[in-house]
């Protein structure tokens, strides 16, 4: 038998309901492959403020670090919205990306035929989207120096974030793009703003000059702000994007609301080695948290990129998707995605109806 | 008789086409209230590479300067776009906003009625959708320094662009942005990315700090990202949006696209003195230049914006807006906005149908 170390990090809101049901449903869709897991729970983000002191405590680090993957619930509340920047639970998600080394974030947003009246897009416009956007996680304006509000030499506050990409950052989360759409339909849009800023027009460079070793792929450029208009005129021309950290923060919101299902969206991100991190694209929806209301399917699915992409597992991890597909065609709804005429249920009804199906 | 310099520059593409008819508008709605107008045209964008060799000549520059306000076509088209970046057609508009200084980039995106069809959003999102997107212009990631392309102490490539905002920056876009909440709804959300940059937390700090002058104005705070998918989710829940200039050139694109007829959308840039610049929102779209099949309505909208926010002429700017609504009523409609059962026109013919009714 296989065994793996996983890292559970609920953190806070619905975090840790939507990760106990996922953790059911990894474990049986893993025993049936033969895998076992151990899994360590650690605090995170505003659990951790409130038992140590700090959003990300050495111990947690630690033990994703040492695991075989994580797979993290959700992060932040109102509770610490007034905190100082260095104590805010969303700290422990920079911490977390960076000290792990997870460049690559992979951002799926799909519209599943059974949800496709849950978008606000018009039927013809949203059925049948399917990409992959690739997000740069570990650079850009997210972590470049300098930073900061200084005072300038007329005395008054200026506040500074710098935009800055090496070209072997670029090229590395290109090349995980480029994989990415050789295993899916083979088209790949990189997205930039080349005709403003120096940062883009590097970006762009490199991004052209990697698509020679990978002729299957066809490649094209697009500006920021039309890839935010194409987005919702026909989301249905994007097979895989790739984007710098802040367009991807930006480009991977709007093409998850155009799903209409944010609450079905997973997420992994990954390194060159070390374990990857998954988590649910949605928040921690305080207003929710601890009603049994959550959506638990897209933590569960993010247990099945964990299981794909994560361990090489693809078996197991097929075994979750159908059984997510499973308890949707039943007609099993949370109240998130619920249209009438089907089956109104909680968070661990769903758990236990996608069990049934791994 | 009140006299106004105009300074018109067609530029490229349908440029030309959208400005012509614009300018009989222009002129029979400004006559009809007393108002003269003295046209200068002048090159611009591609038509100015061309022409003599750069896309902003000082002679275009110092008509504009000198004028009362600038009514511009559209910049750009393939045939510049190998073009090293300082010889690009997009180089005029940087120049132009900087030196004339525009700080303050309005960009309504309203769904008219008769229009509600054309977005891709279902009709009861679409309906009834009317912001004022107040876009911060002169400043941030657009003009930041550092800026460029250099190599690092590995003989790497880095691309480097700097967001960057003084306090007097953000104050001056913010009190544009409140007193147009004002004599709209009365209110106003400001867009940021405070939770990770450094140059959000100071806008956050600075937009909050005017609010107790605006007590009539109801002041939000959103995150960019979260922005993205709500103007997907329920985009009337936005009455005026204030912005830094990168969040501002993606937001205002994808707003435009969800009321479907971006070639209906007009724009203002304004500073603290001196003349306005008014533009349509949309491109040059060389693929359909030159063949009467432009959608003019964009362009003599923002002729109205000239009367209204550059002249301070309202009635003059009411007949255009009202001879627009007009030639829609009775189902006159350009290729982009036909709909079975109106009457498909081209760019002239929709000019000649706005120009009776003014
Ligand atoms: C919470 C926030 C800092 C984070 C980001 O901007 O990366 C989130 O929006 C995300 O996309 O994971
Ligand atoms: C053409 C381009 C440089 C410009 C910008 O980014 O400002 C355009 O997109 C706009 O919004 O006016």
């Amino acid at each position: 038998k296989k065994r793996y170390n996983i890292a559970l990090l609920p953190g806070d809101g619905i975090g840790p309901e939507v990760i106990s049901v996922a953790k059911n449903v990894l474990q049986k869709a893993g025993s049936l492959e033969g895998l076992e897991f151990d899994f360590k729970e650690m605090p995170v983000g505003g659990a951790a403020l409130d038992l140590v002191g700090v959003p990300l405590p050495e111990e947690t680090f630690t033990a994703a670090k040492l695991s075989d993957a994580i797979l993290l619930g959700a992060i932040g509340g109102y509770k610490w919205d007034k905190n100082e920047k260095h104590l805010r639970p969303e700290m422990a998600l920079f911490y977390l990306r960076r000290d792990l080394k997870v460049f690559a974030n992979l951002r799926p947003a799909t519209v599943l035929p059974q949800l496709v009246d849950a978008s606000t897009l018009k039927k013809e416009v949203a059925e049948g989207v399917d990409m992959m956007i690739v997000r740069e996680l570990t650079g850009g304006i997210y972590f470049g120096e300098p930073r900061g509000i200084t005072i300038n030499e007329n005395g008054e506050e200026v506040g500074v974030s710098t935009e800055i990409y090496a070209a072997h950052e670029i090229d590395r989360i290109a090349r995980v793009a480029f994989e990415t759409a050789r295993k899916r339909r083979g088209k790949l849009c990189s997205v930039d703003k080349a005709n403003v800023l120096d940062a883009s027009i590097l970006w762009r460079k490199r991004v052209t000059a990697l698509a020679s070793e990978y002729p299957d792929v066809e490649l094209s450029h697009m500006y920021v702000d039309n890839a935010a208009m194409q987005l919702i005129r026909d989301p249905k021309q994007f097979d895989t994007i790739v984007t710098n950290n802040i367009f991807g923060d930006i480009l991977s919101d709007e093409a998850s609301m155009i799903t209409g299902s944010i609450g079905m969206l997973p997420s992994a991100s990954l390194g060159e080695s070390g374990p990857g991190l998954f988590e649910p694209i949605h928040g921690s929806a305080p207003d929710i948290a601890g009603q049994d209301k959550a959506n638990p399917l897209a933590t569960i699915l993010s247990a099945a990129m964990l299981l794909k992409y994560g361990l090489g597992e693809e078996k197991a991890a097929k075994r979750i998707e159908d059984a997510v597909v499973d308890a949707l065609n039943k007609g099993f709804r949370t109240g998130d995605i619920y249209s009438p005429g089907n089956k109104l249920v909680g968070c661990k009804e769903m758990g236990e109806e996608v069990l049934k199906s791994v």
